[in-house]
């Protein structure tokens, strides 16, 4: 292994253990060459209108590209080469051979040479990510350039421990008495087979890599299967790994993008091959179920319902602002973004008194507003919406059952006239109204739920997290008893716990090499980035004896 | 921790990384004190017609007992309690609190400590496993006692290190540039849940406690559902953990034995219980696929066919004998155990020329014939059978498609009369008869397989492995090459191969610590003694996060 990939790999093992705060690929543009963005734009636009084949790769079927930028409301005409299925299957089959007889010191150093190339690409492909989910810019470049690449290498040093932990060949020697009986063996991780990667239309790098660069640090090759509405994020890192394998002598199709068409879609054909062993998705939860139904080994991130509970605070100001805010980001179409806020009717205990309910929804509806109309701050927090569904959702957000309290408001970006971006709409229920506020809603709706008592807030949002799944729960709590029993209660439904954020600390972003993503302990999905599982399903450990 | 449990501990630890030899419990009768047979015995026998239930718990439905002893062809007369599921699933609820707030390092200290108490009651286990199972008396000796206590050894030690790798509590500190945002967070391993346990008949306590183990480190109170005609053993064995955890201040329904009775079987009941999170499972692979299709968290280990390979050897005689122990061990009842033989029609090489395959089957049959005749050797080897199917199994064992060579043999053993013990049928067929070989006959019968190639061997080998699974692979191979074509052929469907074994070293035989027993690649079963995969799953990984 490089020095360099030796250095990179044994900060992250040691900030995995750790947890403490590590990022190899700092998250601010600022860090990188001052022409930076200017190149990425460039680099950018050179692509809109063209075949996407930087590999020059051949036997596609046909060329094809369904994205439309949300900021511009047209197509963005990148054009990506269409393989059948067993063209993908037997390069697929072919790659497995040489990548899973390579050590995994190799393969680790390759791969952390392939992170290190994709840092010369962060701008470009913050831009495809902004003209293809409608992420902010800043979003876009955070989230699917070193955040992704963080998350890799975390399953590459995770790989690499869990790989190295046991000796690969031992002398055993066991005393019989009059002599010793003596075997040699050896121990080995033998990969699953194919791994299948399918990506999601909002976070279409951040949620793809991770399994990606799991089942290729364990010797699977990977065929990547990207949303149609999101290819080109993806596009352009694959075509840099392929890049970079090819420049190493390695089989690029140990990573195959497989894009697909509208009308002839690709994703049940590979996930039902025989040959397909592995599969990580990321999407919603019908087809999630229908992805665990298959009994092959699968890493699921479904949908679910994330709570806060509004019991007790010192500066209510402070929570209302921070709650605008994980509500606003991205417009609600976060996988942590809170839905409902659950507030007993007795209202908020603060140092200056009570802070009743309706107080309350009107400082925070007030937030929301404010946010949204700040000039800057409100479409470089809000981004915009890519799917028609999630526009209708918030534009119907009416119902029987709740109040509107602050209606979804366009927003006009300054930069991009025809950006479809819309504010959060606020509602307030009650807790009978189940039936109401038990449903996921994809977007920017956020329900305020008044119920009877803390007792209740807490009941509802553990029984919403068993029931529905949740990735994150939000609690403002300043009693010490009631906050260890928040923290209990959520736990045991497999749910972590953010407690009292303000300020800079947002629910919604989890942290590379400290926060497990998802836990895989309720229906929100069956795997989290990164726990150990995450490795070690990817492979099987094998033991041969010798007779000495 | 106390100074014993920290030093037993870390030489696991720094064992089941080696993978090199090691044992806390010497397998050895000798090596314990010298009255221990005699009082064993004793203990043993005072236990036969009363109700066994030494800890005087209450509130049992009824005392039920139904085992037979293969070796005196009498029931032994033990009658267990039986609770309705109710009682077992809310008394296992309610150990879960305080069990599951108990440090890792405190829970290691109590389960070694109630390995250090079980060694006292090796030898009453012994006694009980040979008159419930058929095992001779240092088998039961060996595997009930010593190796069985070695593998909860392992998984405590796995659990331990799996459970203390991350840091459980870290100051996250990111630098924001003007400031530095500063969160407190926790990670905890929250237990899934009440775990199951489900026994089989030939190997009452050592496919069981390895699960009963592996949950227990991780915070998982646990029900044992024995086999009905093989509890004794795991009844002593789990009230002496009871009674180490009452001495202790520890709840003890932390560990529940749920003894069923024939006519009104428990385990899908309990199976099926919403509060069952965990299911281990040795047995056949009908129930085995129920219990993998019930969705929940399982470990299963079914059946299989193990197959050798006989290319080429040294000494073909020391193949043979190796091989008439192999498959007469406890009647070929152990799950390790070979069936099919696969011999090319050109024969197997040696030093001194082709010895063909009529020659090897006519020395391999006289090797069992005389293994089973050899008055000492024979009982000692063969022990006895419990269940009537496999009496008629080897009964019937003339078949069409196969022609029988060695006929099984009724073996007097001269301490027990009526001990009902089988020598193995020897039958030889050809690799197109599929349709005879390609299935599991549990028991002493072996197919010696005439097959076109090595090439065919082996492939039969590898699809018989991948379509009905397999536990072992025993190969003879003295040609480089053709070793690691198999080696590498074996390992992708997922079977460890043990290569070449003559004199003290048995393909039966996994050892804790070093071997990985069952891989969970192929039918054979979904888990392994001790992959890590074996702990990580009976827990989910859950952080919290506190502004500070």
């Amino acid at each position: 292994m490089s020095t360099n990939s030796q250095t990179i790999l044994e900060a992250a093992m040691a900030a995995h253990k750790s947890r403490n705060f590590f990022s190899q690929y700092p998250e601010s543009p600022k860090a990188y060459p001052e022409d930076g963005m200017e190149k990425g734009l460039a680099a950018f636009q050179a692509l809109l209108n063209t075949d996407y084949n930087p590999n020059n790769f051949t036997d596609h079927i046909s060329m094809y590209g369904a994205e439309v930028s949300p900021y511009l409301q047209t197509g963005i005409g990148v054009n990506y080469p269409i393989y059948d299925v067993p063209t993908l299957i037997s390069r697929a089959k072919s790659a497995k051979i040489s990548w899973s007889e390579m050590s995994v010191a190799a393969r680790a150093d390759v791969l952390i040479k392939t992170l290190d190339a994709l840092k010369e690409k962060f701008f470009e492909i913050a831009y495809a990510t902004m003209h293809t989910t409608g992420q902010s810019f800043m979003m876009s470049f955070q989230a699917s350039g070193p955040h992704a690449n963080d998350r890799a290498l975390e399953v590459i040093s995770m790989g690499y421990e869990e790989l190295t932990r046991f000796s690969s060949e031992v002398e055993w020697t066991k005393s019989m008495g009059k002599f010793d009986l003596v075997l040699k063996k050896n121990f080995k991780a033998i990969p699953k087979g194919i791994s299948l990667v399918i990506g999601c239309s909002t976070f279409p790098t951040w949620n793809t890599v991770p399994g990606l660069y799991a089942s290729l640090i364990t010797g699977n090759p990977v065929i990547v299967k990207p949303h149609p509405k999101a290819v080109l994020p993806i596009a352009i890192y694959i075509s840099e790994i392929q890049r970079i394998f090819i420049e190493n002598g390695i089989d690029p199709f140990t990573v195959q993008l497989a894009a697909d068409t509208m009308d002839s879609p690709v994703t049940k054909v590979l996930a039902e091959n025989k040959n397909v062993k592995l599969i990580d998705y990321t999407g919603n939860s019908p087809f999630g179920n229908y992805i665990e139904s298959l009994n092959k080994t699968c890493f699921t991130e479904k949908s679910g319902i994330n709570s806060v509970i509004l019991d007790s605070a010192n500066d209510i100001n402070a929570v209302a602002q921070n709650l605008a805010f994980s509500v606003s980001l991205y417009s609600g179409q976060m996988c942590t973004a809170p839905q409902n806020i659950y507030i007993a009717e007795t209202g908020i205990e603060t140092p200056s008194g009570i802070v009743s309910f309706d107080e309350f929804v009107e400082i925070f509806a007030t937030a929301v507003k404010n946010l949204a109309l700040h000039p800057k701050s409100g479409p470089g927090t809000l981004g915009a919406i890519q799917n028609e569904e999630t526009i209708k959702r918030v534009k119907n957000a009416k119902m029987n059952g709740a109040t509107l309290i602050l209606d979804s408001i366009a927003i006009a970006n300054p930069e991009f006239e025809n950006a479809r971006t819309l504010s959060p709409a606020v509602l307030t229920t009650y807790s009978e109204s189940e039936a109401v506020f038990m449903n996921e809603y994809f977007g920017p709706i956020v329900f305020v739920v008044k119920t009877k008592s803390f007792e209740e807030s807490l009941e509802l949002t553990a029984n919403s997290a068993a029931e529905h799944g949740a990735i994150t729960c939000l609690a403002y709590c300043i009693h010490e008893a009631r906050a260890n029993f928040i923290e209990e209660t959520m736990n045991n439904t497999f749910t972590p716990v953010s407690f009292n954020f303000t300020g800079a600390a947002f629910v919604n972003q989890h942290a590379a090499f400290s926060d497990f993503h998802v836990t895989g302990g309720n229906p929100a999905g069956n795997a989290s980035f990164t726990s150990p599982e995450f490795i070690t399903k990817r492979f099987v450990w094998v033991g041969n004896r010798f007779m000495s």
